[in-house]
């Protein structure tokens, strides 16, 4: 099912193709801290296919012809038998590890995108926060949507993002993902203590903005408990 | 008197026309940090029109037809009429959230654009400074204006900016920063409390410089608070 | 001798002609933080001329019409007479503030070209360091100059800036930094507390890598001395 | 040997010819702060090729006709012969005096490019860890390579960078740097105290995504050594 030559799901001309998105979205991360190093990404789902990017790269020099595309739903690989895909770059890559976390957002959430960041407001966040839960209230949460891709949360409300502990292999953390996102239903991502966080949306530009806020929330909490400062008003 | 065809009013080869500089200036300060996560803008004031970017969208990613059009004086909306547009978007957008807040700056400082950043240097000094009113002296405050139109403030002044508490809705701030404005005449802003700030100027270019001076004063004043050292010298 | 339509001196199509080069250094003087809020800028000396920017306006939009052009040396302007100029902008446009600090680098250092930066990190370090002059040892040094136009100090020095008090008005720095410069005379550069710093070079070049120095040298200065180690290695 | 003339081994339409990468690399360096004030660089093997940039210049603005061009294996000069170059600037300049340095990468762990930065966070990482080794366990290291060129680390091990003295001349860590890449074969880069950080790679991409991790890992470890938080989990 797998073709190294089915390139016209990837070159198109129109900027918002997902195969152009991709590489000018990751482009972006790299200049906010996000991917460097060749970790993190986004992944996008447009109907009944996944744009991937390859793993191992450097993230602001990735191009439309690096792209996997996969199809949705997938068709699992058993242990007999490799990832299905339905186009893949001829070059030696290798599709992202994420890619059954990016899973995750799709199945449980309905996520038509998910973004894996590195940032280190994150990464410290779960430092700071060490329960199994990041939690503060009274700041800008409200453009934060419940589950990440319902309705947004209201300032009056307290922004819970659950922490799932890190593992080596990427894969690995899929099933803990997956748990955290049913323990709690509401969450708009997933960190991974040591690590980074998942954020998805409906679209990219929701999984962009709900990244984004995420990333400034926990960039000001992070502030606020080395300054000493309550980051949890309402009452636990 | 709204209509969605007046795209005349949006279109422009100037590029200082306001429809072409609300999307460069939102670029800009998307990557200034101040209005990441769809959060904050500017709208301007020209003549008897005003300009206003659309709320809930990636602010860097604005383009000239996604902006609304109000009349100025505006014709204030009944309980049993809509806002009054010159020209809105084709597209399903809504005015920016921050619109009764602009007009507060029109209507009580003659100011002919407004900005509104969510930048962590403002959020902070709400955090760090815990009354109604963030002060300073000693600094380079001499950018600033008096109420925000006036003229430069002088290195021996205290720079006083009031604080307001913030609200689940950002329409519903619309009083209480008009009530500090009328409070602090002077004031060249008004920040609200793990939020944001809102700025003014004549025009864009000072509504621009005056948002720059203010939020590099949050954050030296950050640092220096944060330091231990005194952010005012004058006698309170 | 003033003309406003001698623009011949400061149009041309070579990028490092200084009416150009002026307008492209600010602008990337904004992206450091040097300049922002129409604060700080860059004089460029080349031969019998002096090129220097408008003050109060928005740094990262100068254009090379808006660049004065002074004799050099200088005819000293009397109280009865204005500053001298052999080309003026046709705006309503006023020259620099900083433009007798930097005549003060051509006449005591034969600079080429010198620099004003309202930079955070030399704000700081002018509040960390509460004497007449900062100091630090065992850093990158090397790239700091004597004087800020000879040889290069070696690692095993102790780099000295002098500290000068700020004043309400620029101008009135004038005489302070000079009293400075002739006291410390292999200063590569003069600080003034709670305001900036001034540095200067031969030409642009060396003028803006001795700002780049002596900005990497106050930023880590600032970050070791707020976590507790020591700034200095040398005997004092 | 050397030839002022030799220019077309700098000259190439192709974006990935070495002459034109250092420029692009070094612009992107500039900004992420690892070479600012004429500090830092990369240089690039290509078969019996050395790529090297000058030294004491902006490393932002280098073109492709600054580079110089070496021999490899070098014929290494006596005391009574210049270096050998295949290639040099018809402009006085001087190579890069990082050059001993960087042969070490070739020499002792067959690097296609090295890299060497001052970044603030690989110089606080020297003043915070005052052994002759930093480490730290826990965080993202998987993107580090074993020696730099090998296979990479796992989330389980412990990463180690040795730290060597500084010394007045660059030249003179060229031992020291290949006595602690012989003592620490493990070491993907080698952190020079109170200077800055050398790292390498088979090709330039990887030289570029092995010195994004661990700077990225420097970052991080200062920041929460600075926090109070442990950074070494695994027994020493």
């Amino acid at each position: 099912m797998a073709s190294e030559n089915a390139d016209s799901l990837v070159i198109s001309n129109d900027p918002l193709h997902p195969a152009n998105l991709i590489p000018e979205l990751c482009r972006s991360f790299y200049h906010l801290g996000w991917v460097t190093g060749t970790g993190g990404g986004i992944c996008i789902r447009a109907g009944d296919k996944v744009y991937i990017a390859p793993s191992g790269v450097q993230k602001e020099r990735i191009e439309p012809t690096h792209i996997f595309v996969l199809p949705y739903p997938q068709v699992e690989p058993s242990p007999h038998t490799d990832r299905v895909f339905l186009r893949r770059p001829a070059l030696n890559l290798k599709e992202s590890a994420c890619t059954p976390l990016f899973w995750n957002s799709f199945d449980l959430r309905n996520a038509g995108s998910c973004i894996h960041t590195h940032s280190q407001h994150a990464v410290m966040a779960t430092l700071l926060w060490d329960g199994p839960v990041f939690k503060i209230s009274h700041q800008m949460i409200k453009g934060v949507r419940i589950a990440g891709t319902g309705a947004a949360l209201s300032y009056l409300d307290t922004l819970e993002v659950p922490i799932i502990e890190n593992t080596p292999n990427e894969e690995d953390l899929k099933d803990s993902m997956a748990e955290a996102m049913v323990k709690y239903p509401n969450a708009a991502g997933v960190l991974v203590r040591r690590h980074g966080v998942y954020v998805w949306g409906l679209d990219w530009e929701k999984a962009k903005t709900q990244t984004e806020c995420l990333d400034y929330l926990f960039e000001i909490s992070v502030k606020m408990k080395l300054a000493g400062l309550p980051t949890l008003l309402n009452a636990d």
